[in-house]
């Protein structure tokens, strides 16, 4: 691709040579001639300084010199997005179109005639899937399971009976919506189970990372609101409720019942105590352990999770013990001094 | 469904009209006329005043006021439970009964007649499967494996060579039981991949939650207890005993050789040692890291874990370590004085 | 298998009869009549004295007595390995030889002649695997993927398009290796998908083990180095590099674009900031959460990690704080008499 066109395509402004040709698109360390890169973290200025890639996107007020061509955008994300798109127009791994003859449809099932089923899927009676949505492989659509338009269920992804998917939904493989909540009562020393006859409801343009759980409800549902984005590994609870444009990195897990606000952000391995409320725009350290509820815009990290400069300073403070130990010693010692003279 | 016939079937006894027809369950917020709901939980004493539900659930001695009809019952968690069969009677995606043509189960696998084997489910020669068990779909059950009666393999779930599931037992899906135990030696700098020939072996009653992980033995065998409840994610290494009726909440760890106890409560996300033992009915809080052995009983929290009372403490000690600074530098100016007095 | 034959393998010298009949392996506590045990961990001492095993391996240079005939070796580890692939010479539950018929293999996939491809496999165009490479059940191999030889993929693991995995790699059931990057960037508000078209490289010899995930990169590629050995459920993020012969344990997670060196120790449900680097043999303990490099070679504990040193002693400090807070108080109590007195 020549350089010009990729510029428009990113609608970017070039200060360099259009007719390059870009094969690719690389790391500042790792690209050579011929490479797109981008510079937009600070920290990678040397590497910058030092690209053999042939063209770079950087922000649109950037000060600085580059080796190479420099291609300026309002947004350096989104126009690497848009180069992304560009050499890989589909991003994913599209099964053939149609229903493969090695999967299990059920005549009882209702599937717009664009839709791809991949080997090996497996789609109960009742449910429902809508335009241009792709089953890659292996998955399981349950019983009376509803499913929007243009999703993409990767390869051993799972939707219980009676789940509910908005459009453009994206299940990362393994990903299960719809498990069972866990939840047992104790009868006569032996715990008994909880039947979870609920159900969840995920919005358009949520995506559910790898092998990440979401649990049905006990009864009423769970919701993942629109274009909430969920990291691998993640667990949700029965019954929690998502805002919309809410993000969780990798392994956080809320415990059943929490409601979390919108434009939320949960930082990896974060947990969540069940029955607590996080306000919108919230966010979670990466780690933090939440057991109340976390107000509108705070920031909370730590174990007990508390403000983040609270809990900054109240490290910082641990770090300083020695010394103030020390200082008490000397204290103690005087104050003796002191004693002994008067007696 | 009538009132009076809900309230028979969950053993209560009715403040309100038999007559009143039943739909279904949901949440104080959520149910609207003609719909059941509970209150047990005291924090949502002000929903059960604004309910719309047409009959809540209350335990037998609670006092207070309701605008709807009330159920008296011993257990509410019991109530709702038994109310959830009611309307749901399976909560589980069952497969067709018998053995889906797409299926590949071995000659040799010994399957009583009453098993179901949903679509695209492996089952390796030598596996036994006992009555009225299912594997929903994908499953794979390895060579001379041996599953109980009435047990529900949910759908990608993995049960490895040789291991022994009791009666009743769930796993859900993509639970992996018998997975190779995590174990190398170092011989010249490189890792060499120790062998686990041992198994796994897991009680009646138990459930391993979605996508899971129980790890067979380096040798003899790792053992889930009857009754052990498991979260989803939760991580359980070779060799690990665990005792009867024990729960481990979401993404918790217990690394290889651990031995824990009987009614012991394991939270989300908390870790434990390899080779360490937790007595019976010790509770781990959530997030917890335990580096040693945990006396029966004891409620630890924190890392490293300790008796959650110490920890507690010295969280709050350190919450307030900047009082304490000012109190000190408070001494060392007042002795200064009376020091320079003194001169 | 006679005990001498057992000794000539494991390459031990033998203090007992070389005519005993060995049947299997067990732990000093399980072991019978005719079972070899091992010793090495000094904390089972009195399970030694009283095991029921007629010979125990243990070190060379062991001093002790035993009950039964002891074999010496090098290396304990390595000699118990040796002895477990005695008595079970493949550890992997071999899929038949072939392609089975219930799977499905794109006719533009080359595959040797040695390939094993169990039931409900799926095999993409232009994807390539070596020779006695053995797929499961259950797995995804994408388009363009490239798998060495003597591979193992577990049942339900997942290798996507253009992945390259080494010589004898081994994904574990449910491992996900090529899963789209996590990454978004906010547009009006809305969390826009950033295309990840990179793709995962996988050393030789290494391991991931049980549902665990290595996102392929934005661009370029996630790198996973020779011999390292990942646990059950362990998360590495998009752009990753992680040296030869590092391990993770169970439940770690590495955010995006980290670089870790080689012969690194991660330990269980420890956590990695994105775009920091571990130097080589540098170890990270169970839980701790890491924020900034860390230096080759160091240990780190703790949330925020930092030397395990200072970590121990922040900790100490933390639970001494009470006696200090006594000091100080009586400091308080005497310094008001002196001042008391001087008025």
């Amino acid at each position: 691709m020549k350089l010009g066109e990729l510029v428009e395509r990113i609608e970017g402004s070039l200060e360099g040579d259009t007719e390059l040709e870009i094969s690719g698109i690389a790391g500042l360390v790792e690209a050579v001639a011929g490479e797109l890169s981008f510079f937009s973290n600070p920290k990678y200025a040397s590497s910058l300084a030092e690209t053999k890639a042939s063209a770079v996107i950087v922000a649109e007020d950037w000060e600085g010199s580059s080796p190479c061509a420099v291609i300026r955008v309002k947004s350096p994300d989104k126009a690497m997005a848009m180069a992304g798109y560009a050499f890989e127009p589909s991003c994913h791994p599209l099964a053939d179109p149609g229903i493969d003859v090695a999967s299990s449809v059920h005549e009882d099932a209702c599937l717009d005639a664009s839709v791809s089923v991949g080997p090996f899927c497996v789609v109960r009676p009742g449910a429902v899937i809508g335009p241009r949505t792709v089953l890659v492989s292996g998955c399981y659509v349950g019983s009376d399971a509803v499913i929007g338009s243009d999703c993409v269920l990767h390869a051993n992804s799972v939707v219980r009976e009676r789940v509910v998917l908005g459009n453009r939904v994206i299940l990362h493989e393994g990903a299960v919506v719809g498990g069972e909540g866990f939840g047992n009562y104790l009868e006569n020393g032996v715990w008994q189970k909880i039947p979870h006859i609920g159900t969840v409801e995920i919005g358009d343009d949520a995506e559910i990372g790898v092998n990440s759980t979401v649990d049905r409800a006990r009864f009423g549902k769970t919701v993942i609101g629109q274009g909430v984005k969920i990291d691998n590994l993640v667990m949700v609870g029965h019954n929690v409720q998502v805002g919309d444009h809410t993000v969780m990195a990798a392994q956080a897990g809320i415990a059943g019942s929490a409601t979390i606000g919108s434009h939320v952000a949960i930082g990896g391995q974060a947990g969540l105590a069940g029955h607590l409320h996080v306000g919108d725009t919230a966010r979670v350290g990466a780690q933090a352990g939440v057991t109340k509820n976390i107000t509108e815009g705070v920031y909370v990290t730590g174990y007990p999770a508390i403000p983040h400069d609270k809990a900054a300073k109240g490290h910082a403070n641990l770090m300083r013990l020695q010394k103030w130990k020390e200082k008490v010693k000397l204290l103690e010692k005087k104050l003796a001094a002191l004693e002994q003279e008067k007696s």
